[in-house]
């Protein structure tokens, strides 16, 4: 748990990060929800404040909400909370303004502050809760990044998010692939330190693994070119039932982003439209299209247990942090060179359903619905992005999406048994 | 056809009044399309500018073209004229900004307005073309100001768009209403002046009438609410049968914007949320619930032909104008006292299918789809509203919309047989 | 109205005609439902009978019901009669058996029969509602042979309904194309005769109409592949809005029933798979298809009253009774050689919506459901086709369907005007 | 793997099963598909021989296909072996009629006995490939029996398929239940033994697994309905989110099958409409359902892995086999009084997603579409059903399916951590 002084330097970094994502946007950018998945960035400026709002500032006497009807458009999901504008209806709330948005910020986030050096703050509860509110922010951070991209990239004129500074220019050199081998034998899973972690990482059990091999890197653009060229997306043998009922649904050819322009693949990124970098980890991949991609490669993705294992044997020497690098961290980075950068390039697509570890408690109340209850139907990623905040990178950490999804950076790691 | 300097105060006087009408407007309300039916502003603002652009610029010499982009993105559903956003994702396009889309505006301006200095505009052809895009965009006024309304109006907010003015808070009297006789006959119908009409009031024809009464006033709330108090929404025998599938499948128990609020009926205009006001002519009505008001009252709505001969009957003395009162123009207006007003409160649904005429011919072209292509599966609506610009009223017009809209300032007239 | 002895043989005679159609089936045809608009042919059966025990016997004293779930099970709209399956629901009913449905049929035309030789059922009401009865099952004749054909059609073993007779293997020759004069002029509309029509021809009201030309025959399958051949299907500007939708989201590229084998174009008819024949008349076309032809070829459709006024004058030496020939009757017949038999081959897709005819007035209770309801989105068609019973063909009788529906025998008659 | 005069008896004794299962059918029941899930007995008939006839019969020199277009209708996925009818469009297909498929039942099984008479058969591919066919024709069994409940419970007149013999109206007594104690440590999961399983069964590999306590019975009737009574269906708190979408999208207020007449709850089982029994196990819940009753009650389901090795210990005394006992085999039997009846009294769903074992490698061919490319997205069943043949329940067995069906007799058994 962090003290206080620690605890207002991270909620203002944090509260100011989000503000700096979205500077280059144009206040029209930040109304739409072109699909489901994608919320509006004024939503999520919104709803990561009336997070703050309606879990930490009721422990602050005499707070007065900024606005009641802010409850209703700004909470997610959170059933126990009240009634909420339905997800899909999010992107035709034109109302509040974005300054109204911006002014709801300032005046929450200078009431937490004031909390904050006031003695009634100083509870563990109250920590912890703000400290949620930050991981919770740093969330809420990636998905600004990522539905920024889509509302972005899916407009024809293709505007540029962030012009490409030159450390992103370097040019890749394709990495070498190398096998690691991982020993068979039970394995501690889950988060057993002292810092946060979030409920569905707690609860640590012993996981017993047969010996595997991983790969030290990626799967890159180039590589899926040749799935591709080789009539990957067209051949139902290399593909689960229903990815295959999703490609041809779909009419998938390529990655999300994908656009071949006179003969030339290229893809929308947050620099714009650009020639594929075939060094390049390939993103924006389905766990459909992972799956089949590694079947195609007559290999296989990991489990998670098998990924957190992985993670901490080649990782011991430098506690895996994630590598986000502020110049470079909306695009894909180069190939990692040696071990300290083996995670944190994209999310990895396991082949593990999200689920319970053993032991599992979701928390009582509202917050209980923070994870538990999205434990069906979706698959697990781990390792972290170029859009994932460095601080919110951790071997443990579970994130999962459906296996459709593919609007996050997600990647490709390969496996095989020795 | 108007000459040169009519056509240039004519041309800036429409352009300015769309303007006009978006003055009170966010940037963020210019974006969103929250049913397929309602265009974002901003796709208005781009798509009346696309029009003189695609049409009347070519004409000029050496006119060079905004953007390339913008055909794309604001051919509304001209097939003849390429590619083009579909309808469902223009609320999705965040870019070009509103301030670019005045951009646009100003840079096409400029060039008509030079272009009408020159020799080379004055043809009949370029006339015909800036008088179409005027009344073009005359529509498209309409449009935004309905569109607006629904987009502020299914805001859990209620946003303001107009304050009231004095003369709009007038009470309501109850007019009483009088049944009056036309004869039966052969009526010419169609246009058959000098001035501007549609394509579809062209074909002046003989269509044989009999006898009937037409109320000389629209459909109240306070009748209305009889209706609805009567069950009117629950009993099927007064509905069509696509009537009743729409009324249960959408759960619909009362004109579009109605809300129940603490057992008041309150509605939703562009003052904001307000009480019904009994006395004034209920609209946001189906033609389902138009049809089956009548048929519950005993009555029947008129078709397009007996409206027009009723029109031209009762409007003699002074030929039907509109009554478009700019003060006033955000709301409906209080039941008409005299002749000279007898329409132009509300758009009346006519029980006629939108059809051609006899001798119906479209133009050639891109043009030609202005009109033709929709003659199927809508409702012939007459008359004009309180947002329809008041030149753009007139006794031959033909609007037209499917048996189940409802965001249009549409209403009810009565009529049955002598 | 029937005297009482014909009403008995009428009776039997129609009763005995639904029978006699279905006696091709296999059980397992009786069940199925593949689109929503094809009802089972043991929906059909069971839904005339009820029409006689729910409408007529109620009037005959001591009637027993035959079984109370049978009103649930065979009520197709009547929303005044109670509950009943959803229409999308009735090919899912394995129960009640062919079998039970025949014995029900057995049942109900026993009771009709011994009603009709007592005193009691001498009264216009029960004439009247046999009559209707009688009428209704005719209807359901000729959408059991439509829906037959479905689902024998959309079979990949493409059954044989029945074999082709040698009178029907006559080889048709084209007909010459003639334009016929029809005069302007008030021309009398809808039903004035004494037998029986329906209540939506009824009404008998004043139509000026003016002068053009109708073509003498229906458009063939030779003409109609020219527009095939000619990219009818591929350039929007033939086609209505709403047409053009049609044909891409079906991606509709020929009448139905149309295939084409080793580049031969075929079709399935009752009798099988076949060649087309380029001279007979073009089916299974939607309005849509029917109207962009029209337009292609530089013509039009008539409106529905032009039809009347042309049928009344062609076929005035001879009073039109349909064609009807039984050992030819599932198939379209050769080309009309004379007046006489000007009309009958197929439904006429007219350019008229389905709305009523001045006066008109919808029967009280159950009854009323017939027609009235239906008046929206639906269009008219005229004639009647090689499915249609011979009596029931008549110069005023008013057919309606929407304009994608193409499963019934719908063809193509051409016009201008003079 | 089964010797040559075994083979032959097993082949006769399922396939005759098969058909026994049809005795109280009518030839209307062999058609329909009221949901896509659920499939025409017709088509189990046909697809089942249609199995032998492609994997089996091509290595019998001189076998002619009984009819080359039985390839397209009864194919049910498997992509490598060419086009078929898509699934949801079973249902329509009336031909070929039943009598048609029992020709070719009868035509398919001649050639397989003659076949399995010569020398040529007597291979281990052969013999593999028959005892495959029987293993997969004994899943349809259990199908069939799921379908034809289904196709028969949701007509009104809730027919009958089977009378219930004396036996199965023993009355229920409510078991006492008692959790018994598993160890934690390594334990060996997945098929060893010499007899047949499935591809998804293969691959033993060691799981560590915590302490745990497991019911000895299911959950039964009498505590479903404690769980509705006490609002389980209305409140979000005991729902995963998609569960919860569920129930409210389709209004789910009861297991499948279960309807409240009189204020009575009763359920459709294959003996007709029944009042509840308090003391059977529950069924017909879905994978959503079984989690929530769980979380209501406090406690968890198992893992597959954790009911493996439950399964296991409490069978020791005697292996598992399943009691499927042919007098009773419609109906949920009597909570199981001992160890040796533990399991196989209704599917069992665990809390572990369907996803393969270590090692797993799918079969070459169409028959690796067997398992494979269903593992995604679906739940693992445990144990088997009063419908699974007695020969076909094992401990290794994995079932799975989507975790909203409940077609199937599946129910609830409860796990906690010790």
């Amino acid at each position: 748990m962090l003290v206080s002084t620690q605890l207002k330097d991270a909620f203002l970094s944090v509260r100011q990060q989000t503000m700096r994502l979205c500077e280059p946007l144009q206040p029209e950018d930040y109304v739409v929800q072109p699909i489901a998945d994608v919320s509006p960035p004024k939503w999520h400026l919104g709803h990561t404040t009336w997070f703050f709002e309606t879990f930490v500032l009721p422990h602050s006497p005499g707070y007065r909400v900024f606005s009641p009807e802010y409850n209703y458009l700004f909470n997610s999901y959170y059933e126990s909370v009240g009634a909420r504008v339905v997800r899909t209806d999010r992107g035709n709330m034109t109302r509040p303004a974005v300054k109204d948005i911006y002014a709801y910020r300032a005046y929450v986030d200078e009431a937490i502050m004031a909390f904050l050096e006031s003695d009634t703050s100083d509870t563990k509860e109250v920590r912890n809760l703000i400290e949620l509110g930050l991981q919770h922010e740093q969330q809420h951070q990636e998905l600004l990044v990522t539905d920024m991209q889509y509302i972005l990239g899916n407009n024809p004129l293709f505007p540029v998010y962030a012009p490409k500074s030159n450390q992103a220019t370097i040019p890749f050199a394709v990495a070498k692939e190398n096998y690691v081998d991982i020993k068979s034998g039970l394995y501690s899973i889950g988060y057993d330190g002292t810092g946060f972690c979030f409920d569905n990482e707690r609860g640590v059990h012993q996981v017993y693994l047969h010996p595997f091999r991983v790969s030290d890197r990626l799967v890159t653009n180039g590589e899926y070119l040749e799935f591709m060229e080789d009539g990957g997306y067209t051949l139902f043998v290399h593909w689960l039932q229903e990815g295959w009922e999703w490609v041809k649904q779909g009419a998938i050819r390529s990655p999300l982003y994908w656009h071949k322009i006179n003969d030339q693949w290229c893809h929308y990124t947050l620099h714009g439209l650009e020639k594929i970098t075939p060094a390049a980890p390939v993103t924006h991949v389905s766990f459909y299209e992972a799956e089949a991609f590694a079947r195609w490669k007559g290999k296989r993705l990991l489990t998670e247990f098998e990924w957190e294992a992985a993670c901490m044997q080649l990782n011991a020497a430098k506690p895996l942090t994630g590598n986000f690098v502020e110049a470079n961290h909306l695009h894909p980075r180069p190939c990692p060179q040696g071990a300290n950068q083996f995670f944190g390039d994209a999310w990895e697509w396991t082949n593990s359903a999200y689920l319970p570890y053993p032991y599992y408690q979701k928390a009582e109340g509202a917050l209980g619905e923070y994870n538990g209850k999205f434990m069906i139907n979706q698959m697990v990623l781990r390792g972290g992005s170029c859009a994932t905040p460095q601080s919110h990178i951790r071997a443990t950490y579970r994130n999962f999406f459906h296996p459709d999804k593919r609007w996050q950076f997600t990647g490709i790691r390969l496996a095989q048994y020795s």
